[in-house]
């Protein structure tokens, strides 16, 4: 109910701020039997976390995962999975003059309304800092997916107005700026150095693609797969749209241009993006999501304080010029625990042989 | 779980197959107290109703609503509303020739795959008559919103191609396509008769407003308001994309353009779209949903058939050549209970003197 | 939340008052290839209605189910099952003096104090009306556990202080108190019928066990089998107690006396009542549940009005001299949606070939 | 859904196993606002921890409580609280001998059939060190409850056949077994140190009231107050039983000797224990819990190993011969999470000026 739970029978809960004693997240309903290497859940971290390259936070965190229950001798035991991250390299001075103010963009002014109160430290539970606990988690679910053949592929195909032609999956991990269209990449990492050096940030659109989905996932009708990956992708910090398949471009297009025929080895297109009434067709899914340029920029702003002043400040902490880039692990993750979650609930739709 | 409920606390679960008895909608956690009267609820149904004008489906029902429980002296008591539609002007007959078939763009394939058995009359349970549920219980929604001076209002923006630039919301109900600028509005009416006419259909982007939204709406992290909104709309038939104030567009912005300053008097922009960090800032929440075009068309399809061979065959049927114009009143009703369900679990975030 | 809904994979959904236009169940999650004859279900409500015999209320209820949504061609298709009984037999001026009234043992002075309007005739909502939707939806649990070969046989084994020395269970239809041993049965009967002539009423004790639950259902460590039993069983009209196995009687015996041996061919004996660690072993599921005397008795009583004055009554309407005869089959219906419910809920537990 | 959460809008989530890393929970949905001194968690820890005197285990664990998250500056935030206590003093190879027995009224066996793994030392998950998690949130509703004046007392009213009479609630925690009667706990302490000796155990009754209840608490018709209280008690490890104010004894009574006359200042009697048609009335809420023997005794068994063979065995570990008295915190802390739940959802009941 309060909202830091997500799924239904693969069920995350996460926990923690930016600059309290740790992070974490519990996830229960994972079913006994993976076989889980603690180095496979830092490895998705490692893609996560702050200081892996000069155009992300300098913030140092190592984010070593501690997994604390839920697994014995290798395996997940169907009970719930613990673990967490120790906040390390805090520097909570740096919002001492934040305390008071409500910075344009962030969610200063919305928790101070919600619950009257608020940890300023770094965002306090609003940190995209949370994530990292998604991560985890999503490694976990990765782990399942792995098992029936599932595979998720996330990328960045724009940073501001510059976009990727190509998706030559190969070279995501070997630039900067995890985008697979090695001019636009150059391009990317270009323009986000001049944001950094004006003191300013850039949006950008993800695409993450999962194959090897079987047909049959989604609970239709609110519950679609296309309606939790919905949510799921704009729980992500910085989310501000979400489209499935065409999406938008979709409703330029007549019916008979848009509907997917079938031949006998599959779809001949894939306009709906891997959806059908909800639920998975057994073609590729395909999503996009779009993060807006990060709320935090070391130029000079104006706001108001908490009497309802008019006060002009700038932020002085380690920030991301392009949050995008580090949001594609996020994302995969979401989108990982999101098809676990329809895996195991598409074994309840039929009488089986148990 | 298996996905026929939306919302949490002002939470409803829907019934009912298109070509069934009837179908309808337990509305259980409305508050007591609220004034119903069944005219106002029939008002929304009317809105959304099939045959209402040339450019929708024929199919004549008139909706009729029952209420079979939860109001008392015309009022609500607390305990759960249900309300009920007949199913009457009925033609299974025109599926016939289409039970063994999986229609291209429609959820017969994934049902099949999903069930191993499916109602195929009228697309069965996949059916967008099933949204008239949603109507009925979004009219008790916006009861309740209305008391707290919450006013929301849906139109499309643009069909196809054609786009609305002008927002004259007074004209929205005075044409047939529920588009507020006068000049789209004829375009949109002329190219969806020419589609009508080639057997064809259009898609369309609907934007949706809620006024007087109070600060504080939304339960980070994952249950933040934007993310149950993108469920909300994803949930609703043909809809592929989902984006909260400048969605799409805020990608191509840099964070000083995109940061909304905060004045005394509210918030000088809104990019945002009224909801920042998942809770809403007090500014107008503005929520954009891509439709697809219609997937039933009279125009000659290839498919498969249940056997694995490929087929020709045309749609007979009642159907609607742009589902978009009769989904705005669908899009108001999953706003308003996204927003009433939010309006009451956000009653659970302080101590208080109850 | 409002609580309406009870089980997770298995749900149901109850609405309706007692002089209500209908009351009626909403089940999701009932999976797909179920045969069911509507019979099945209105035979189960027959055992729960109204008038069955001269030691039960003679409100005159055919209880007539009719089936509107989730059965095609004779099966379950996956989708929400929404059955309805109209309310006929109403006569809502025998509650006309009571209106102002808070009957000692009844809901009406909590429900007025929780919502503020309450729907006084024959109880509202509070009712035990409202189990008939749940033996509806419990005949369809049925359904599904007698395709796993589980059984449920339900029974009184005390009335006030005559207690059922026998389990003879092919006898327990064949009396109008249905108890397992014929020679309580007899005098059950009579001291019923004295307290029905002395305007009293009579409490009892229900026994229930289901045959052929397979071991690992139940799910730890807040979901235990026996947790939600106990929950079902308590959420029934009347239930004041309920225990599992030996109940409270174990808490006499040594762990040396009260631990179950295990045998090659099973447990030696069944003090747990099937139950260990929240989980079912294979043995018998034994819950013994009980049953206030009712508290509408024709007998003056005192109480006070909503205005606080103290005033005497006596209640006219047709009422059960002892709910607990036509509580079994309700107290069997718990037991099948919790046994249903978990029987899918175990699908989940292991890796598996999907 | 599998199963480790428990509350609606005060929501817990453990964590944890006997002898892996730590316990732990999160408790989301928790009113901002209220000042939480850790000292007021661990005291409530130190009630439950293991050694606290000769009649218990003597495993020696400090259960120091860790709080990770949702506090900040001595409050709560409305994030959500996480709360760790490492395991320290484990003997793991105490259960070597164990490891593929099946011992007699554990969940060993329940567990293997169900996961097809189980952490065997110390029970794993199913340990009741679990339930310390359930203190350390217990606790923090508990100072939520003072804040409404709700007080919640518990203590032992019987061990074997040992019966207290007298309810002097000043003497609870000055005798090692909580017991309200002095003579009676005289009794008990010799009863359990002969059963120590013996290499048996006994169990137990507890009876737990909270004063101070508002009316309205409980959502009918499943989410009764008596049933979600039913569901969290027998959740706990051990329990067989519960009931409601008179229980299982109300069956014998007539209605007109069971129902509480109101008069102008309460209730003339309080045989329903403060819950009316699932809602409280005002008057103290009274719940007992039938505690099994412990199922860890030192006596030789007999039972089955993994591959069915029969064979002798005792348990050398350190165990509880009476564990119902270490369980008296835990059953105050579920009614504490249950109200606190409760009284939290009962904000929603109605329409008002927010």
């Amino acid at each position: 109910m309060a909202g830091n739970s997500f799924g239904n029978v693969f069920r995350i809960t996460t926990f923690g701020e930016s600059h309290g004693q740790a992070i974490g997240v519990i996830l229960d309903g994972c079913p006994a039997g993976i076989p889980i290497d603690i180095s496979e859940v830092q490895a998705q971290l490692d893609r996560r976390r702050p200081g892996q390259n000069d155009l992300v936070t300098q913030r140092q965190e190592k984010d070593e995962v501690h997994i604390l229950s839920g697994i014995f001798e290798g395996k997940t035991t169907g009970t719930p999975i613990g673990m967490i991250l120790y906040n390390i390299d805090m520097r909570s001075t740096d919002y001492d003059n934040l305390k008071n103010l409500f910075r344009p963009g962030h969610a200063d002014y919305t928790y101070f309304k919600k619950y009257g109160i608020r940890d300023h430290r770094g965002s306090g539970r609003a940190s995209a800092r949370e994530t990292a606990a998604r991560v985890a988690a999503g490694a976990i679910a990765l782990k399942l997916l792995a098992y029936y053949n599932i595979k998720i592929t996330g990328y960045l195909i724009s940073i501001g107005t510059i976009k990727a032609v190509e998706r030559e999956i190969s070279i995501i991990e070997q630039n900067k700026v995890r985008c697979p269209d090695v001019n636009a990449a150059k391009k990317m990492e270009t323009y986000i150095q001049e944001l950094k050096d004006a003191g300013d940030s850039a949006g950008g659109v993800i695409e993450v693609i999962a194959k090897g989905v079987p047909p049959g996932l989604g609970e239709p009708v609110f519950d679609k797969l296309s309606a939790d990956l919905a949510k799921a992708m704009m729980s992500i910090n910085a989310v501000k749209g979400v489209e499935i398949g065409d999406g938008f471009a979709c409703t330029e297009l007549k019916g008979s241009e848009n509907n997917d025929s079938m031949l006998s080895d599959g779809f001949a297109t894939n306009h709906a993006g891997g959806i059908l009434g909800g639920i998975s067709t057994g073609a590729d899914i395909v999503v996009r999501v779009a993060v807006k340029p990060a709320s935090s920029i070391a130029k000079t702003q104006n706001t108001l304080d908490i009497q309802g002043n008019r006060v002009e400040f700038s932020i002085t902490g380690r920030h991301d010029p392009c949050v995008a880039i580090r949001a594609v692990p996020v994302v995969e993750a979401m989108m990982a625990i999101t098809l676990a979650d329809h895996l195991l609930r598409n074994r309840l739709s039929r009488l089986s042989d148990m």
